[in-house]
Formats: C-alpha cells, structure tokens, sequence
C-alpha cells in the first residue's frame, strides 16, 4: 500500500506522469488513486487507457465544432484544467446525490448519472434525456400489461394439486432480469459499516446495485446510465461504437439486431475487415476510417465523407432516424411521440400503441411527416455506400415486411381472441393475465419473438435470421400448431358437452 | 463537388496518385471518381482500399503461375494497363447488358457480373459456372417440391371460420428471404427519370434489386454474383477467406456451418489467433499464413506447405472436395453430379435425389469412384495438420452419423406417411402441400434442422452443436413428440368413430 | 522431400536456426521434423510459433517464482538443454505407453498425456487430477442415470407397428457426441501396417482416435488431455486464456457460459478491446494486461495488481474458486468433495448430489466452510475492479437465482412424479428410463437447459441470455406445456375408463 502522496506536495494541480497519465491531474484525485491503485487496480489501469486521462476539458473545449468531444460551452474553471479523475465525477454536485457519503474527507456519492456527465457533455445528455432508452425503467414498471408480463415470466411457480400457482418475482430477480437492461431503482437505503484495509469505514447501503440499465433512476432523481454504452472508467468511444455493446441488451430473441448485423453483409464486412478500422476519430469518415456501418453508424454517430461534408449529425436520441417501432409491442406502428410511453391509451384503454388487431392509436404517434423526416435522416447514411435504387429497393421490402408480419400476427391474435372468448384460455374478460397460460406464450411469441426477428432481418439485411434461424420458418409453424392445439381443445369441450 | 478533371488532362491515362491510389487509372474512371467521391464516398474510398486500385493487369499477368490471382491468359490492352477501376468492370460489355444505359457519356451498367469479372479472372468464373451454387435460384424456383416448400415458410396466413389459409408470398418477401441468398432474377422493368445533384438524370429501373446471391440471374444472362463473397468494391481475399463471408448463407439451423465451426477446435484456433494470420498471400502457405483452416482453405483455396508443394488446388466449384451432400434434403446423399439438380426424378416422380425412404436415385448422383476422388483431395487438406489415423478416424465417425442421421429421418417420415395413410393429415395422395401443417413441420425439422446439424458437427468436429445445441438432442426429442402427436390423433379418431 | 540432417551432423543438440527456432534443438527432433516439415507442415509450423521452441526448460527454471511457467523443481539434464520438440515429448516414458511403436529407429508414442506434461508442469498435472473434469469420462459412463440420459439422446430410434424402439448409440456416435468432451478411452487395438512416402511403416491402431476430451482415459493409464486447452503444437497460453477455447465445451444450452459471457459487460469488453490485450505475460497483470476478465481470469490464472501483490494463485483444479454446481445435475448444490462423483448416492440409491426433490446429499458435497473459502477467492478476483457493495449485491442475486431456479426445476420434477405416478409416463418404477419419453425429455430440458442457463445469466452477469434468450422466459413456459400435457393425459384416461 503506498502512502498517499497529497501530504508531500505543496501544489492543487499535480502532473500525472506518475500514473503513467498524460494530463495534470487535481489533488483530490491524487489521493483516490493513491488508495484504490492498490485496492481496486482494475478501476484505476482502465481509467489511465481513457481519454479522461489524457485531455483536460479546456484543450477539448478548443476543437472545431465538428471534433468537439465535449458540447458544454464552457467547463467551470478548476474542472476544466485537470483531467477527469475519480474525484471530478464521483465528487459532482454532492447536494442532489442522496448516495454521497462522506469518505477520507471528501464527499463522494457512488454512481455518476447522466446530471454528472452533462457538465462536459451537455447536449447528449439532453438528447438521451429525449431518447426513449431513457425512460425504459418507467415504459415497464408503470405499464400493466408489460410489467403483467414480466411477472409471468420472472415469477415462481408452484405445483399442488393439480393446479399451478404464481408467486410475483423477487427484487433481486427482477433486477437481474428485465431491469438488468431497463435499469433499477437505485436509492439509499441506509448505511453500513465494514472493516477496509484502510481501518472502519461507513459507506451507503444502495437498493437496486449493481446496475448500469439505460433507464435507470439514480439517486440524483435523473434517468439513465452512460456506462451502459460508454463503459466503466476507461468510457472508449471505441467500445460505443462496436456492436458487441448495443448486444448487451440487443441480441435476445426479443430483440436480435446483434444476431441479425452478424449474419449481415456489414456484419461481415466489420468481422472480417474492422480490425484494421479506426474508431476513434470525431467526425467519424465513411470509407476512410471504416468501410460498413456499426450501430452506432446508423443510429447515434457524427459521419462525414471525406471532403468533410456532414453526412450524419451525432444523436444520443437513438429514435431520431427510425421511422417505426419493430419490437416489444403486438405489432409494428409509428415511433411514439414522447419517450414515456406509458401516458398511451388505445380504444380498450390498455396501454398500447396500437389496438389488440393492429389499428395504430395516432394521436401518441409520429405522424407520416416525422416519419418522412426520420426515414431520409437514415437514406443518407445508406446512401454514402449504396445507389438510390438499392435504398428505394431495400426500404420497400422493410416496409412490406412490416405489413405482413403484422398480418401473421393479427392470424395469431385472432386465434387467441378465439380461445379467450371460447374459454379455452382465460384473458382480460376473466380478469386474468394475458401471458400466463401456455396458449398465450405461444401467441406471445408470435409478436415478441417471430415476428419482429423477421423484421429486423429485413431491417439490417440479415436475411438468414429472418427465414429458419428465427423468422418465418417459426411464424408460419407457430400458427399451425395453434390451429392444432385450438382444435383439439374445442373438440375436447365438445365431448365433455356430449358426456 | 468537385469539378470533374478529365477536361484538363491531355493524358489518356491519369496517375491514380491524386485519389491516394498507386496505379495509374483511365480518364473514364478518372471522371466516375471525381463525381461519386462525394455521391458515394464509401463505395471510392472501399474501392481505393482493393488491390483493384493498386495493381494492374499487365503486372499481375506476369507472376509465376501459383501466384497467380488473375487466370485469363491475357487482359485486352487497354484494360491491361489501368487499375480496376468503376468504368472498367461498370462499362464492360456494354452489349450483353440489358441495365446498360446512358450516363453522362457512356454506357453504363449497373450489376457487374461473373461474365464481366471473367475478362480477367477465367477461370474462376467457368468453375463456377460448375458449382452447384450458381444454379441456386433456378434449383429453388423451379423445384416444385422446395418452392413449396418456400411458399409455406414465406406466405401470409389468414384465420377464419376456425379454418387458416394461406396466401403466397409476395415478390418483396421472396427477395429478401430464400432469394436473398439463392439469388433473385434482376431484370430491367423500365426507365427512371430523378433529379440529382448533377440535375436530372435516367436511371434503369431493376427487379429484384438489390440482390447478391450466389445464384443470381443477371441482366447479361449470367448466373451468379461474385460480390456475395469478394465483397463489392474491395474484394478483399482477406475476406472471402474469412469464415464470416461464408456464414451470411451458412449460419442458420438448415445449414448450420459457421455456428459449427465457431465451436470446433479449428474455429477456437481461428478466433483465438487468427489476428496473427496473413490473409492475403496467393499461394497460402499451411502453417505459416495460419494455423487452422477457415472455410475457404478446406473448400476453395490454393495451399501450399513451406517448400511450396502444392495441399490443394484452388477451385470455385466448390463441391470438389465433398463427396456427400449432408443437408438441404430429406437425406444425406452423393453429391449430383449435374449444378442444375432439376434434372433430377425419383422413382416417384418427385425432383428429389432420394425416394421418400431414403435411397439414392442413382443416376443423378456422382459414383463411388467420383466420390472417392473428393475424399482424397479433402483428406489432403486435413493430412497438413492430422496423421492418418486421426483423418481416418474422423471420416469414419462422419460416414457412420451419414447412416445413422439418415436412419432418424426415415423412422420420422414413416411417422408421416402413417399419418398421411391414416388420415390425420394431408399430404401428396390429397393433393396438398407437404410442408404446410403442424405435424409435417415437425418432420421437416427432423432432417431441414436437426439431422442436417448432426451431420456438420460431425463433418467439422464441431461436437458441441451436435448434441444439445441443435443435433441429437432434438433429433431424438422430435421423435417422441412426434409419437405422442400420433397417438393423441388416432386416439381421437377412434373416439369419433365409438360415438 | 529433405534429407534428414542428423547424418551430416557431429553434434548431439543442434541449433535450431535451420528451421527458424531461436532455441538449440536435440537430435531425435531433429531427424522428426527433417521429414514431417513435409509429411504434416501444419503441425511443425505450429510448433515452431510455441513458446516450446524458443526457450529451454533450463531457462524457464530460472524465472522467480511468480513468472515461471515450469513448476517442476527441476526438469532432467538433456530435456533441459534443448527446445520441448517432437521428440521431447513423444519419445518421453515409453515403457508406460501402450501406444508406443518403433518409428524410424526410435520409441515413439502417439497420445502425449499429463502425465508426460508433468515432467516440466508437476503442479499443474497434479492441480488437474484433482480437477472434477479430469474425471468426465467416468462420472458420464459410470452413472448410470447419466449414461441412460445419452443413451437416450445418442441411440437410433425406429418406428414399427405405432411403437418406436431405441438401439443404442455405436462407439462411432458416442465418440463423436458427449465423449468428444468428456474424453474416450484412447487403447490400442492392434497394429496396422501403411504404404507410405517413406516406405511400408507400422502404426498402432487406437480405439476412440482422434479424441482431445478433458476427461480421455490415456494408453499410460493418464486421465485428461492437456491438448483441450492448450490446443495442439502451439501450446498458446493466449488461446487458453481465451473464452473461445472454454466455448468448445461450454456454450451448448447444457452449459452456456461462453453465450452468457458474450453478452456480458465482461465480454463485450473482451471483443471490443481485447485485441490491445496481452496475453502473454506471467503473472497476468489485472487492468495493465487487460480489463475486463476472461474465463481464465476468473477461474485458472494468476494474476496480479500492477504493485506485483497476488490477486489469486493459479490452478488447473477448476472448481477451486466455485462454491456451487450450478449445472449439469437436476439442481444446484454445493461442489462435490471428489472428483470421482461416481462415489456419490442419494437416499433412493441414486447416483445424484440431490434428491429427486432437491434436498442436497450433503455427506458428499463440500461444508459450508469450504464454501465460504471458495467464495473468498473468487470475490477477490471481483474486487479488482468492482466495489464490495457491488460484489455482494452481485452474488446476493445468484445466491437468490439458485434458489427460484431449484424451485421452478421442483415444480417440473413434482408434474414428472405425477406423471410417473398416474401411469401416463414410465419411470424408474416401471424399469423404464427416465429420459426416454416427449414428456420426459420436457422435464429434463427445464433443468438440463432452462435452470442452468438461467443461473449461468445470474453468475455471469449475462442477463439477456438469462430472460428471452434460454433462460426464464422457457423456464416458465416450460412449466405450463407441461401442465397442459398432464390435464389432457389425465382427461385422456377418464375417458376411456367412462367408455
């Protein structure tokens, strides 16, 4: 254990070269790093391979418009002459974070949120603030039917007499499962004491920790987490822009565009080829510093050409260039409105954007001029490697492929009305879950699974995943076998009548 | 925009040295680039990246024959002399070229096709004229049983009056599921007049389009596509010989290759040390270039060992190392011995290369001695690496699952004909589809997924996927469900008849 | 074809410049790559990358203690003097080989075991005796619930007479299938005698040849095969310390870790920085080397801070840092004591760590104490880079995990003993399998599959693979297929009792 350093030196600002760090960095994170080198070392190693360490705020404020890293117009003046240590974010505005504690004289709060990070980088913050990501945790608690959902499928189960029973899921389930990606509620909890290498130390007792959810609530009131995509302490813009991050949370049956970019033409291209890419600099240049589009290409990166013409603007609203919403709801529809999605009413009054048999619900959706908008938003990017009739050929078929998937899931929709009004199922008419029984997880997976897997293959061109690995091979098998298990049901109820 | 520079040159040829391209390119190519640099930077800046901008013609005819990359005897002289540019391949045989029209004063053409590409690279395109793959669209359409097959995957159902019907697909669906690998027919349907940046101008308007399968039918006739391997406008062998390319078409569960070889031992050394390979050098040196074969190296590539004795000769036909056919039909069988496998009937008059029951029409297939002849030119390819007890070995296990995967599959399609002799469902004799219900899914399954995935993993010692993943498990599993299915039904028959 | 050199030479220990290896080579493996430079180039050129032929034993004595790779304390006085080539290892401990043969005037044996690794890697041959996967083959071919079950996956099932019977799996499938991991005993069977271009040579014939399995009853007696992880020639500690060598084995959806590590925090940042990586070095420096963990990270290597103090020592018994056995077996339960899990039984005779309704057997399994120490270990590899309140939240959610995963398998078990009981399913009463039927086979893939993919998610921080992808989403569903095939079974005998 070295002895901290901070006591020896009669200067604010030390230099980092004895970390290994380029920029001069502030006392208070002198004496984090002093410490944690040796009880966290991993924490400290990655954040000297961050740029963090390297560029203090000032030189970056410095960039023309199109290389700024950092949007805030200005950095409050000791912050913007150090590099961004442990003390200058996990220090930030101490008032609103009810997680700080007071540590070796300092008073640190334990999770940075999306409020700490807009100091430097304002406009993505607002934009994320705008992006439906942000609200994921809300978009599912608060809504009935989805948060029913997930119930049935994170509960416990029991089995006594015949008859199988629900337990509602655990905290701990929950934050492991769903709020793993959609984020928790992570709140202060009381504290606890613990023997540390460096003697008695009290720290705050979190609900909901570890989680770094897109839509996380922080102890600060805001939503979100940057190291979802913008990892830990070494925060590579490197990492945000590989599609292994967007996998983390986008690779599931539920919403595989990883599984659909890897057996894409520019999955391959970035497989084979993406080792000799850059992905580091800002702008991002087509064709220069990469040769296929990533996730972040098409939805959220700053991309010129190389005469330096704008062929994307950087958008931490992930939604600005998608016209539709392809997944997690019954059928395809117009991006909402707002990213709180849980203030839609369809006619029923459920909570849906779209009615039980596909009518989308208008008033909480973009309207045919957004999307028009948004659609030539994301032409452009195609168009920087492709010809216009490829774009035109390519979106014709997405926008048929929405169509009749949603007509094979209206199919399943109606077979599962059939069942429910039959009551050989039991649903929103007996007051029951919709996605409990083993009739309606088939129907389920219809919408959740099948149908908008078929989608993102059309989407991002993966066509393999959209026929037998998870598409309309099971689409059209699914159907049948609920043909099946509906008429042998039917019949069933038939014999017992004849009896 | 830049001002197009051709009006300034008093040169026939331009040195490329202004694009940051080292071979020296035609004033046609000169005038594409100057334009589409900023229309599509990706497409210029990939194709200053190919070894199409840096060498050409006439310096790569004059390599030693194993260093060959370019097969034709000769190039014709002005071709010879310029890097491989856009109006060289876009403006070859203008004639042959139905998408040939006029753009800004020359006939160009968009879909550049194995023809085109054979001016150069001969060989190569008369091999693959040979292969079975070029034949993919046609093998698929004109199938009656397999486009049957394809309707059922890819068609609309409906339900009504508890009854579902089922809608053939539209030609949208069909291009961008089977078709986008099996290729689709692109042909001219018309004129497109657009305003541009460069002002109004024509545009063919194409079917099917985009479209890079490997069994594309072209505009000039042809059959094929190069670029769904050497990737459009960089054509990078890197990337042809990258098992990536390979899993665009070969990763789903009806032809599960890449997921196969991911986890064998080749596909571990691949993804562990593979960073290391040289991926370019023609002839490619076992051991030295790398040290576990890729898909190519087994199938398709030149290989060498260090004294440069020859492993295998390169082939584009790329069913002359395998003597069995292991997926795609009812049973595992000889290869055919023609591409276009409509030719083939069985003694029931189906276009299958089996009967029903599983054995070899015969005179369709290639013989024992053709067969033997592949096994020896693949073992030698494994005997770089393995002694011959371990090549030995490894067949013997692999002919072995041939037999018994081959057995499953026929103890399922007994189960099918009982059902279709029973009654219980509707098959060839009813004049109905044999793919369209719950139960003739199931046994499609049998051999399209599960006996097929067997076979690879036992083919690629990709043991893992063999058993649990998608293999015997399943197989042996489909069985028994397939039993309970039976029962159930004729169980319910005989209820009906009691009463 | 070269001429051997050996005849030219004076000198017993040759250098190894000749063939481009930095180390003095001896004169046995001198004349063994003379001709195999020819006869198997992939296999000398891999050697020629290793670490084996660049440093002598000597040498690799002489490194302090952390940095050796050589735990023997001594290594015998002409091994020690030249590179660990062909002969080295091959020629070492005849009279234990039964597969040793005479080859070119010396005594040369094909399966290199453990026990001939142990001469330079005592520790860890002894650590990986006592690891439970050196004992795979006989904990599978002993157990007789667990050999039923891959009978029941591997046999050839036929359809006669509405009845279908199963034939057990030959060698051929079983090598190739679960014993392709576990290990097959590797004996050797005769002799053979083989034309080859060096004239008619001997060979021994081996039985369950090729085989690299963990588990591999060697022809010295051995168990295990070092060649499963530190893969062939080339022996690359970077290839073991690889996730894709741990996937060979590990990613099916018996044991999906490599899957749930993929879409983990953790392997993410593994593909998208791991190339910047080293894996080179002894002891492997946590946050300097690399920063996030790999399979060896958590489980195998030593690593250490960048202050040289250890994180956690090495070891090849892999269950050393485990407190759970989270797969593979009906429910989690503490490790087991032995390696040898055939030793174990439960109250009903069975040879399970559980009770069929889950009660731990716990006389065999490890106390809680070891538990604990277990436990320790790996959290220090977390703390690395995580928090304490982030550990343990961590492992408070699998702890939990392990618990409603146990509950939701107890659930199917009880539907299971319905089954069994009201005579709509065969089992262990009725002398019949218990893995053989539809229903069955739904039973074990709640545990086989559902449990353990839903605990490998909670372990490793893979949530998404946890949810829709194989875990709680099936694990659910799973639950109500199964109740719906007992109601209509059930209803099924009512029938034909009232009839």
């Amino acid at each position: 254990m070295r002895t901290p350093v901070f006591a020896l030196s009669a200067f604010f600002i030390f230099t980092g070269a004895a970390y290994g760090v380029s920029a001069p960095i502030s006392e208070a994170t002198e004496e984090c790093i002093a410490c944690h080198v040796s009880v966290s070392p991993g924490i400290v190693a990655g954040w000297k391979k961050s740029r963090h360490a390297r560029v203090i705020p000032m030189e970056a404020l410095k960039k023309p418009r199109l290389e700024r890293r950092v949007s805030a117009d200005t950095v409050p003046g000791e912050l913007a002459q150090t590099a961004v240590g442990c003390a200058e974010c996990h220090t930030m505005n101490p008032a609103k974070h009810k997680d700080t504690f007071e540590h070796q004289g300092y008073e640190v709060h334990i999770v940075v949120t999306p409020e700490d990070c807009a100091t430097c980088h304002t406009t993505e913050a607002n934009q994320y603030a705008q992006n439906i990501m942000s609200h994921a945790y809300g978009n599912l608690k608060n809504n009935p039917v989805y948060h029913n959902l997930a119930d049935s499928v994170n509960g416990v189960q029991s089995f006594e007499d015949m008859k199988t029973t629900l337990r509602p899921p655990d905290p701990e389930t929950e934050a492991e499962s769903c709020y793993y990606c959609h984020g928790t509620v992570v709140d202060v909890k009381g504290k606890s004491t613990r023997e540390t290498v460096m003697g008695e130390m009290d720290f705050p007792v979190l609900s909901g920790w570890p989680n770094q959810g897109v839509g996380r609530i922080n102890p600060d009131g805001s939503k979100g987490s940057c190291t979802a995509c913008h990892t830990r302490h070494q925060f590579s813009i490197e990492m945000a822009r590989k599609p292994h991050t967007c996998s983390e949370c986008h690779k599931g049956p539920d919403v595989p565009a990883y599984k659909v970019y890897e057996v894409s033409k520019h999955g391959n291209v970035y497989s084979s080829l993406g080792k000799e890419w850059d992905f580091q600099p800002v702008p991002w240049v087509v064709g220069r510093d990469f040769t296929a589009p990533t996730c972040a290409t098409c939805h959220a990166s700053l991309t010129v050409n190389e005469e330096g013409e704008v062929v994307a603007e950087r958008t931490h609203r992930m939604n600005d260039r998608l016209p539709w919403r392809i997944m997690g709801l019954i059928y395809a529809h117009p991006h909402p409105k707002s990213p709180d999605t849980t203030v839609i009413k369809n006619k029923s009054g459920l909570p849906l954007p779209t009615e039980l048999t596909g009518e989308p619900v208008a008033e909480y959706l973009i309207d045919p001029k957004e999307q028009e908008k948004r659609r030539n938003a994301m032409h452009k990017v195609c168009l920087s490697c492709h010809g216009y009739e490829w774009v035109e050929g390519h979106w014709k078929r997405f926008e048929n492929t929405l169509r009749t998937t949603n007509e094979m899931t209206l199919t399943a929709t109606k077979m599962m009305l059939t069942a429910w009004e039959k009551g050989v199922a039991r649903g929103l008419a007996q007051n029951d879950s919709i996605f409990n029984e083993a009739f309606e997880k088939k129907w389920a997976e219809q919408w959740l699974f099948f149908a908008n897997s078929t989608r993102f293959a059309s989407a991002m061109a993966g066509a393999d995943y959209g026929v037998f690995a998870n598409g309309r091979w099971y689409l059209s098998k699914n159907i049948q076998e609920m043909a099946d298990w509906l008429e042998f049901k039917l019949k069933g109820i038939q014999q017992e009548n004849k009896q």
